[in-house]
C-alpha cells in the first residue's frame, strides 16, 4: 500500500439498510470511479456542481468515472445559496430524467453544502429515489453537510424550509481539493470542526488547540480532523436520525448563528455560515456563563481559539449595521419554536459538557444579546 | 350505536412506526374533526384542495374541524392533471410554510388522486415532513390513490416521475361523497376494484359480477366493495412497500393502459386513466390468452363485466386516431424498463391468478398490439 492510500480513513455510518461508508483522503477524486463503480455497480451517473468547482474538478472526476466505465453527464450551477431554490430543483430534476437516471443510477453532488443539499434532494424524489454520492468539496461540506442526510432548499420563509431526510449511498471526501478553497471559506468550515470538540470532546478541542496551525496546513493533521468530525456527526445521526432529541445538539452555536445570518440577509460577504456559527458559539459559552453554567475562564479559552484561526466571535465584527434587537429575537423564534416565551438552546457546562436547554426565558436572551451589542 | 356508523368499517395498515387506519364510512368529513384531533391531536390544519370538490365539501370540513378545535386554512387549486406539476407544488409548499404548519401539525388533501399525490409530497417535504391526512373523494382516490403512499408530480418527461413515498397518518373515505362524482369517473375507479378482484381475489371477482349494481348506487355494498379494495392494497403495500418486488402486481392493465394514456397526451375528454387501466386490463388478459396462458372463457368473462359497467375493453372505443404501435411501444419501454428486449408485464393464468412476468418478447407485445388494432 502506497503513503497516499494509508493515510485514507473510513468512517462507516450504521444506519441498517440505510448505511454507507465516508472516505476520507488525498486523490479520491481520481479514483471515483473505482470507488464508486465497486460499491454501487451503477452504470451511469449524473454530475451536479457548481462553476467554481465544476472549473477545476468536472474533467477529472468525468475522466475518473469513464475509465471505470461509468458514463455520466453533468451539470454546472451558479455558486452561491441562491442556487437552494425552487427553480433549480426543478432544473436538475429536468437534467436527471432528461439523461434517463434510474433507480440504481448515480446522482453525484460535486461541490459545497449549497450543491450536496440541492442534489441530495433531487435524488430523493426523481423517480421516489436514486442512488446519491456525496463528493463535498468544501471543508463545511466534509465535515457536516454531506454526513447525516438532511437534504433540502430555501424558500422565502427561511433557509432549508422543504427537503427530505436522504441518506448518501457512498462519501468521498478528498482532502486534497480543500487547497483551492479560499482561506475564509476554509476557517468557516473549522467553525464546524472546533463545533464537535465543545458538543462532548474536550480532548478533541485540547488537540485542535494545539494542532490547528497543521490542520489549516494540509497532511494528515487535516485528515484526522475532518475524521474525527465525520465520526462525531455519524454518531448523533445514527442515535437519532430524524431530530427528535441528541441530534439537536448540533446546534451549538447556530441559533444565535442563524439569527445573524438572517440579520445580514444572507449576504455572504458580509456573513459566512461558519462565520456566524463562529459567533454563535462564542455567544452560547458567554451566555452559559452569564447563566452561571460556565466559568469565565473557558469563555475566554473558547474565545481565544476561534480568534486564534482568525474567526469573528462578537457581532460587531460583522460589517455594516444590525438590525435591532428585536428582529434578532424573531429570528431566534423562527428557528427554534417558541413555546410560552421559553426558548431551546444549546447550552454547555464546560468545554466539551453542551446539553439541550428548552426552558430559556426568552427575556434573558434578549436582555443578553442588547448588552452583547453594548445598546 | 347509530345504523350509520354500524356500517363504517376500518382498515388497518400495519407499517411498524408508519401505521395508520383507513376509516370507510357515510358521513366521515362531517366527523373528521373528531377522527383527526383524537388521532392526530393537531391544533393547526391545511387543508388542499381542488374547485370542484371544495365548492361542495371545503365548508363542512372546515365546520368539523373548527367545532373540533383546529384551527384551519385551505387553498383550492384547478382540478386536473396539470395541477400536478412543479409549479403548483411550490405553491402549496409556500402556504403551508406561510401558515405555520410545523412537524406536528397536519396538512390534510381533500380531493381525488390529483390532490392527494400533490398534497403528500408536499407534506412530505415541508419541513422534511409534517403530519398527512388524506380525505379521498373520488373513488379512485379511496380504493388505490390515498392508500400505500407513492406521492407525486408529472413533469414533461412522465407521469409520477418526481416525488417521495410518504405515508398518510389516516385516511378517511366518506362513502357519501362519491354521490357528486360523475358517473364516468365513478366508473373509471371501479376499473382499479375490479383490479384487485383479478390480481389475485377470484371470490371479489364473482361477488362484483352480482352486484355490481349496488356498487354503484350506493350503500353497504359500495363500503364492503371499497373496505376489500383497501385491504387489497394495503396487503400488498406491506409486503412490499417500497416496490421491489410482489407490490408490482398493482400494474396489472397499468402496462398498456399508461401507454394508451400517453398515447392521447393525457387528454381526459378522450381518455381518463381507470378507462385506460379497463382496456389494459382487456388486454392483459388477451395477450396472456394469446401466449397460452389462459383461456378464452375467461378473457370473454373479463370483457363481459367491464362492459357491463360501461368500461371501455379495446382500443377502438377510444375517441380520434391513436398514434402509431412504435409510439405506444416506446411508451411501454419508459413504462417498464425494457431489459435487452425483453419487457416486464403482468399477466395471469386464470381469474385473480396474475403473475409478473420479466421476460416477455418486445416482438410479441408489437405482433399483439397490432393485431388489436387490426392493422
Ligand atoms: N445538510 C446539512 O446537514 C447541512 C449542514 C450544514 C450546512 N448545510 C448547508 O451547507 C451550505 C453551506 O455549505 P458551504 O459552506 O460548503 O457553501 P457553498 O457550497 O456555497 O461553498 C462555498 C463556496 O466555496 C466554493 N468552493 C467549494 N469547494 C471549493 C473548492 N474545493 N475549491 C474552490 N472553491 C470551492 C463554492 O463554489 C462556493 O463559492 C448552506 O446552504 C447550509 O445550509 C447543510
Ligand atoms: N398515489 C398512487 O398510488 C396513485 C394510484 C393511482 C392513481 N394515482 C393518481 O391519481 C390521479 C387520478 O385520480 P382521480 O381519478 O381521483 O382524478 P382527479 O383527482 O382528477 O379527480 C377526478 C375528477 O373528479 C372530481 N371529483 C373528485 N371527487 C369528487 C366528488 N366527490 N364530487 C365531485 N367531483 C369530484 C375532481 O375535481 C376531478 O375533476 C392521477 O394523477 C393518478 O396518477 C395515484
Ligand atoms: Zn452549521
Ligand atoms: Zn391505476
Amino acid at each position: 500500500m502506497s503513503k497516499i492510500e494509508s493515510e485514507e480513513r473510513l468512517v462507516h455510518v450504521p444506519l441498517g439498510e440505510r448505511a454507507y461508508d465516508i472516505l476520507i483522503g488525498p486523490g479520491l477524486i481520481g479514483r471515483a470511479g473505482g470507488e464508486i463503480s465497486t460499491r454501487i455497480k451503477c452504470r451511469k451517473a449524473a454530475i451536479i456542481t457548481d462553476d467554481n468547482v465544476g472549473a477545476i474538478y468536472l474533467d477529472p472526476l468525468m475522466d475518473s468515472l469513464q475509465t471505470d466505465g461509468i458514463e455520466a453527464v453533468s451539470l454546472s450551477l451558479p455558486p452561491g445559496e441562491k442556487t437552494k431554490s425552487f427553480d433549480y430543483l426543478t432544473k436538475v430534476c429536468d437534467v436527471l430524467l432528461e439523461a434517463r437516471i434510474e433507480r440504481n443510477d448515480a446522482v453525484i453532488a460535486l461541490g459545497g453544502g449549497v450543491i450536496g443539499d440541492l442534489t441530495g434532494f433531487a435524488a430523493g424524489i426523481v423517480r421516489r429515489g436514486v442512488r446519491f454520492v456525496q463528493i463535498p468539496t468544501s471543508l463545511l461540506s466534509q465535515v457536516d453537510s454531506s454526513v447525516g442526510g438532511k437534504t433540502g432548499i430555501n424558500t422565502r420563509h427561511g433557509k432549508n424550509l422543504v427537503g427530505v431526510f436522504n441518506q448518501p449511498d457512498l462519501v468521498l471526501a478528498d482532502t486534497d481539493v480543500l487547497n483551492t478553497l479560499s482561506e475564509r471559506e476554509f476557517r468557516a468550515g473549522y467553525a464546524e470542526v472546533v463545533k464537535y470538540g465543545l458538543i462532548d470532546k474536550p480532548d478533541f478541542f485540547a488537540w485542535l488547540e494545539r494542532n490547528w496551525r497543521d490542520v489549516f496546513a494540509g497532511g494528515p493533521a487535516r485528515i484526522e480532523a475532518i475524521a474525527t468530525s465525520c465520526q462525531a456527526k455519524a454518531d448523533v445521526v445514527v442515535a437519532d436520525e430524524r431530530e427528535n432529541g441528541r441530534r439537536a445538539l448540533l446546534n451549538l452555536g447556530h441559533t444565535f448563528g442563524h439569527a445573524l445570518e438572517a440579520a445580514t440577509e444572507y449576504d455572504s460577504s458580509r456573513l459566512v455560515h461558519g462565520e456566524g456559527v463562529s459567533i454563535g458559539i462564542a455567544l452560547a459559552h458567554r451566555f452559559s456563563n452569564r447563566l452561571n453554567l460556565l466559568g469565565v475562564e473557558d469563555v475566554a479559552r473558547v474565545e481565544a481559539h476561534l480568534k486564534a484561526v482568525g474567526l469573528p466571535t462578537s457581532m460587531d465584527e460583522i460589517p455594516g449595521e444590525l438590525p435591532s434587537t428585536e428582529f434578532l429575537m424573531e429570528a431566534i423564534g423562527q428557528d427554534k419554536k417558541v413555546k410560552g416565551g421559553k426558548l431551546t438552546f444549546i447550552l454547555t457546562r464546560g468545554i466539551g459538557q453542551s446539553f439541550v436547554a428548552d426552558d430559556v426565558p426568552a427575556s434573558e436572551v434578549f436582555a443578553f444579546l442588547e448588552e452583547m451589542r453594548g445598546v
